[in-house]
This record gives structure tokens, C-alpha cells and sequence, in this order.
């Protein structure tokens, strides 16, 4: 579980503010992620994710001093953008961000409490469609959805994206998600108070694409 | 059609050599050909291309005296790169473009040609079906094949493709038709210009994605 454990995200301050510089540090890791679902189909998944992330670091190194938490940047555009946001700047890409963020964050979880196809014991299919259906499925039209399910057959095996995550070495399966339970804890505080930021300040979209 | 009009390819010399700067000025409009399909889902297709652009022009530009022709980059390139050529660098890049101008031009020609489905005369689906099976498919593993057949099913209607390529303005279908065939004639000679070299060069691959 190295990838993940290498780059654990920080636990929150009581007022849950995220450190704008600290996140996207860590954040930036993520991307990575994908590789480990092992089809080159997935290669735009990750490089959207990768534009969101640029976009709101490209925000932040214009004014880091301004640009504290992540909460300071989406206040300042929605003092700055008027009618147009949130559908706008860093807004916008962290909005999907924690979309992508938190599809990662269920899928996890989902191996990690032992969701399974008894019949497929070594397929994560279900525990990807779980983590679509919560995270994504709503944001998305029909057609997008059609190509997900057929993206979804590019899935790996369950052993080998374990694997993948650990590094290529040879982890125990016991092992690897123990890491996973460890990272989960403040990673999924972090997309947590991301979500909350986003509901308390009005921010949050529901078009689809 | 003044999307493809205003930004005609240039006639070929007699050697068919392919000035680079002109070649990469004029196709760096062709990605806006994507956004006349209307769906956001085909963005993804105008980054991959605006990348191979990208690509190809980012080894022009360190030394525009030596590639003057899209021929001088990749003999150069076979050169310094031993085995891992031609699967890299701007070799790999227009291999990619030129798959995608030729899908664009087979979909263009066929509807110049009047291929129609009829009974769904306002639909591409047919014209768009034998560009990507004459120019892509067989580049393509199976799950990226259904998640075309997914896509395909955002394509616009006929008149409304027509009328994105003229930029919004109402110019009669006939117009439209014979500007893609003006556009076309020297648009197919610098594509076909492309493949010959791949050709005799032996830098062409086969590989699935
Ligand atoms: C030749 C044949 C090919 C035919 C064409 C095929 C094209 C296929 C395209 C399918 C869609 C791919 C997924 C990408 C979807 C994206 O459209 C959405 C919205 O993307 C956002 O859009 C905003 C504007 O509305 C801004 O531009 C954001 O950018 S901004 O930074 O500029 O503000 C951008 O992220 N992101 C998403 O839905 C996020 C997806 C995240 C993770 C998904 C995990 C799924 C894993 C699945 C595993 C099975
Ligand atoms: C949340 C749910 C989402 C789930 C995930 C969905 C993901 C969907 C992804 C589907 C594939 C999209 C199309 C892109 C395919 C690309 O993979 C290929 C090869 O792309 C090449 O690959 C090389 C390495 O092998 C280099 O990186 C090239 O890059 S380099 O410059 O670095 O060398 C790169 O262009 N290009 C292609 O096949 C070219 C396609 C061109 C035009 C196609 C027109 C089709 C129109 C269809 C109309 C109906």
C-alpha cells in the first residue's frame, strides 16, 4: 500500500480548515491512482483530475499569502465572479476534484469492509460501481454513463490492483488493507470537510455532463 | 463551412515534403472541429489530438532550421532513438494525428459523397461509423470499441453539424457540401502525403490501445 502510505493526507485542525499548500502537495498524488487500474483507458480519467488540481494550484500561487485554505479561494471567487460562479475558476475544478477524491475514497472502502461478488471473488467490479453510484453517476448523462459501464470492463483483478497499489511488491493481503484502513481516516476527513465547505457556502452544482 | 474554409490546407510541393511551421499553424484549427459535435463527451478526443499537436511542435521549435519538413523530425528522430523508435517522441505523436485527420477526412468525404442512412436522413451515425472503422478501429482493444459505440450515440444531427462547421451561420447545404469538397481536395493529399511516409519510412505501428 505504499503509494497510499507514502503520501497520507494531514489530520484536520478542530475548525476544519484544509491548508491550501498542504493539500495540494498531497493531493497531487493522487492522480497516480489510476495507473493502478492498469488500462491505458483510464489515462483520461487521470489526466482530468490532473487539470483540476493545476487549476486550483494556478489560483493559489497567484496570491499564496490570500490563499490560506481552500476556503479562502472559493470565498474570494465568489466575491470576485458574481453571477458566474460558482460554475468558475478553482470553484469549479475543486468541485469536481472532490467528486473524483471521493469515487477514490468509497472504492477503498469498499475493499477495505470486504464488499464482494461471491461469485467473482477476485473482480472489484461491484465495488466500483458502488463507488460510481455514490460519488458520480448523478453528475453524469446517459452516454457518459453508457462508457462508464463499458470502461468498467477494463477493470482489473482484484489481486492485481492490490498489488499495483503496493507497488508491484508482495503485500499480504491483510496488509495492504490494513494500510488502506490507516489512510482512510484522514483522507476521507479531508474530502468530508471539503463536501461540508461546499454545502455551507452555497457552492455546490448539480449539472450534469 | 468557414471553420474548415478559413483554415485551408496548403498544396503540396511535387516531392510532397511538408513544410512543418505551415503544417502545424493550419492543423492546430482542427481540434475545434470537435467542439462542432456538440457533447462535451468528445472533448476528451480534442485533447489527445491538441496534444499530439503539441507534441510535434515542441520538437519543431528547438530547432526549426533542421526540421523544416515533418519528414526531417522523423528521419531525426530514428536516428537518435535506436529501438525505442518509432513508438515515441513526435514520430508517435503525428502517427496518432494523422489517424485522427483521417478519421475527420472520411467523415467529411462521406458526407460530401452523400452517404446516408435513409431511413434516419438527419443522423451521421453511418458517416461517422465508416470513418472510425476506415481510419481507427483497428488501433483500438475491444473495450475502447464499445466505448465508441457509446459515444457515438452523442453525435448531433446532421443539420446541426453542418451548421456548427459554418460557425452558426445559415449557409444552404449545398454550399456547405461544396466548401468540404474544396477543403478536402488539398487536405487529403497532405493526409495521404503523411501515411505514404510512414510507409516508406517503416514508422508505422500497429498496437491497440
Ligand atoms: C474513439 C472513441 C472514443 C470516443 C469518445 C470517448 C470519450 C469518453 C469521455 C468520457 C468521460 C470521461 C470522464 C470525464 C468526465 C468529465 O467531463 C467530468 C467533468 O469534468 C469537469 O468539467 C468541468 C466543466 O463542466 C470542468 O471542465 C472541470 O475542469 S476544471 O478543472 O477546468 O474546472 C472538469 O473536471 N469529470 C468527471 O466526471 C470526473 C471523473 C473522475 C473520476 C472518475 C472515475 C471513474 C472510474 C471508472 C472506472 C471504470
Ligand atoms: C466516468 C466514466 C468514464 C470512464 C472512462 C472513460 C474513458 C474513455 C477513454 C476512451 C478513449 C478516448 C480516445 C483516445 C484514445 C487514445 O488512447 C488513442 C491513443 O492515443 C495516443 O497514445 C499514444 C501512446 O500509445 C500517445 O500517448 C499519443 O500521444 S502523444 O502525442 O504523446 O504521442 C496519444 O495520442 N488516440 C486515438 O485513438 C485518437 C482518437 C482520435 C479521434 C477519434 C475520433 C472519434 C470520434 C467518435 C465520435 C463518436
Amino acid at each position: 500500500m505504499s503509494l497510499l502510505m507514502e503520501n497520507q493526507f494531514c489530520e484536520l485542525p478542530p475548525d476544519k480548515a484544509i491548508d491550501t499548500k498542504t493539500f495540494l502537495d498531497t493531493v497531487s498524488h493522487i492522480p497516480a491512482f489510476f495507473d493502478c487500474l492498469g488500462s491505458k483507458v483510464f489515462s483520461i480519467i487521470k489526466s482530468d483530475i490532473n487539470g483540476n488540481i493545476t487549476k486550483i494550484r494556478a489560483v493559489y500561487v497567484t496570491n499564496p499569502a490570500k490563499y490560506t485554505t481552500l476556503e479562502d479561494i472559493v470565498v474570494a471567487e465568489r466575491e470576485a465572479h458574481g453571477a458566474e460562479w460558482p460554475k468558475i475558476g478553482a470553484t469549479l475544478a475543486l468541485m469536481w476534484l472532490k467528486r473524483g477524491l471521493r469515487f477514490i475514497q468509497i472504492l477503498l472502502q469498499s475493499l477495505a469492509d470486504g464488499d464482494r461478488d461471491e461469485n467473482n471473488p477476485n473482480l472489484i467490479r461491484v465495488n466500483i460501481t458502488k463507488a460510481y453510484e455514490q460519488a458520480l453517476k448523478r453528475y453524469h448523462g446517459w452516454i457518459v454513463q453508457k462508457i462508464f459501464n463499458a470502461a468498467l470492463l477494463a477493470a482489473p483483478y482484484r489481486s492485481n490492483f492490490l498489488k499495483a497499489l503496493s507497488k508491484g511488491e508482495e503485500v499480504k493481503e491483510e496488509d495492504c488493507l490494513a494500510n488502506m484502513r490507516q489512510f482512510l481516516v484522514n483522507y476521507t476527513a479531508t474530502i468530508d470537510a471539503i463536501y461540508e465547505m461546499y454545502t455551507n457556502l452555497n457552492a455546490e452544482l448539480d449539472y450534469t455532463v
